[in-house]
């Protein structure tokens, strides 16, 4: 099997900081080739885990290198990543290589999606980041910030509590900006009475985290806070019923019931949530649309909105662990709505 | 033609924001399709740029609403990106679109190659915000400040400057750690008599800027400045060959010669540079493997370093702009080797 994924590439050798090509064999010997710039940290890491390290020079190219060690091993098929190598790339390798060649399909993801305890640990430690900075930025918001602004501010917070990149871009929203699901944070100004919304992550060995909280600015209308307390409603019935062999889209239906219930369904305008790992986007997924079951180890994230254009909205959302019949909450910061001071 | 990919959404849309699908007809009629997520902000941007705005609902899967758009304009033959469009992605569209498919091959890689004056103009705008943010920080590094939080602030100054994100995970590095050409910014503190390398760019529009600085702390061995002043010659040697239709390859070798001469060659172990634009690597790359000729409009980095292990490392980057016999260097900020003071 050969990998050239950046992800796969992470989950099979535990590390981040490389560029390369692993092969795998089937009595489980395992290649790394690198090129100059990554020799030194292959070694390091790689050697004691069992890997072999191939250095490839700068003037010798990939397909050419590759196939002198497949030759030397006598590979006549080979798996690759259907799911990773783009059709044009694929037939290159295919011109390049001349072997049989059989697609991984969903294997690999299928073993991603359910997480060890190690991999939980890493999410977890993303996400106590994620939790820590967003604590030091929420006492220092104050009128006239920027949605840029305080997003920056969030995204520095994480960076210096030891998190590699934000997550996925970071959105921060004031006000009226809360509606739009995945707005860009812009140079709207905060001002009493705007709900503020933050929907970010931190990274933690390539482990990715993602929560939302929506607290008020000063001030928060009934309708606000209906809202709010409509869309936690919603969060919970999700997470209650989340365990092992329940089907997705019946997680997401749980939230999107409450949300009907109390009149707000048109405003709920997509799915619950989806995995995360060492991307941020992963499968499966609490989609209307996905009648796969649950399955224990899963990380989910349940994150229902209610979202009312041209005035506000609100999200709130957590990640869950998938284990028998009572999930684990891997977010531990606040939810009960929070009015911050002027 | 089919545009899913999404660098050429932007490049087709000029907007950042969006998630969608963009086809496009031999009438040059074009049709963007996106999600309830999406719609306020596409239909804001796109109308007036002459674009139809279709919003499909989360219920419905896009290739069902996709057929359905291809079928009303009686579509046979569909243009795909080949290069963008995974194996497995690609499967699927054909099994679900029942269509005669043509990859669209280099053709949309070779029209960015060539940059408008607009674009070049959103390259120096980011530029602009990483020079001002690298100035900013190099008088606060002080004498036990990690690689990891100089790389947070380095990357807090350029959000704050309207970058939108980080060209890239951004290199920082102190003494030892500047001779790994990728290396990552780790918890390795400043001392005097350290080689400071930064390696960064920012974001503007969706377009990437990219610049390294090495500057000494302190103080700078003999050794340190000759192998900068190498350095700087081997740039100013391939800044003086960059013109149109000089091989990319030569443009390599004119600087690696340089570095040869000095007695340095086998420590310069990447290629010299890559084009820059919507993404960080574009096409053409100024490798010793690359016979392409320059074109006018090709924005190449020009980057050779010198990365002695154990020891340190220097290299020196800027962007130049291939137009006529005198390309034109988007990087202000100085190179005249710095010695911050203690």
């Amino acid at each position: 099997m050969l990998l050239t994924g950046e992800v796969n590439l992470i989950y099979v050798t535990h590390t981040t900081a490389l560029e390369g090509q692993c092969l795998i064999f089937p009595d489980a010997e395992a290649i790394f080739i690198t090129d100059g710039r990554y020799t030194e940290v292959a070694e390091q890491q790689l050697i004691p885990q069992g890997f072999r390290v191939l250095t490839r020079s700068n003037l010798s190219g990939m397909y050419d290198f590759l196939r002198s060690v497949l030759e030397s091993h006598g590979v006549k098929k080979l798996i690759y990543e259907d799911d990773v190598l783009t059709v044009d790339d694929f037939a290159l390798m295919r011109e390049q290589l001349q072997l049989v060649f059989q697609p991984v399909g969903s294997r690999i993801k299928k073993l991603r999606a359910c997480k060890s305890p190690e991999e939980i640990e890493c999410i977890v430690r993303a996400q106590r980041i994620a939790e820590a900075a967003l604590e030091r930025l929420l006492p220092e918001l104050h009128a006239g910030i920027t949605e840029r602004e305080a997003a920056a501010r969030l995204n520095y917070y994480m960076a210096l509590g030891g998190s590699e990149k934000p997550s996925f871009d970071t959105i921060l929203l004031f006000g009226e900006n809360t509606s739009k699901p995945h707005g860009v944070p812009s140079d709207r100004a905060l001002k009493p009475g705007d709900f503020i919304l933050a929907d970010f992550g931190a990274v933690y060995r390539g482990y990715h985290s993602d929560m939302t909280r929506t607290v008020a600015y000063g001030s928060a209308t009934d309708e606000m806070r209906r809202v709010y307390e409509t869309v936690l409603a919603a969060q919970a019935a999700a997470e209650r019923i989340a365990k092992e062999d329940v089907l997705c889209c019946d997680m997401h239906e749980a939230a999107a019931k409450v949300i009907a219930g109390a009149g707000y369904g048109e405003y709920f305008t997509h799915a619950l949530g989806h995995s995360v790992g060492l991307e941020i986007h992963e499968m499966p997924v609490a989609s209307p649309r996905c009648d796969k079951p649950l399955r224990s180890g899963n990380v989910m994230t349940d994150e229902p909105g209610i979202y009312m254009p041209g005035k506000f909205g609100v999200r709130i959302e957590d990640m869950l662990v998938i284990q028998g019949d009572t999930p684990r909450n891997l977010t531990a910061f606040p939810k009960a709505l929070q009015i911050l001071p002027v």
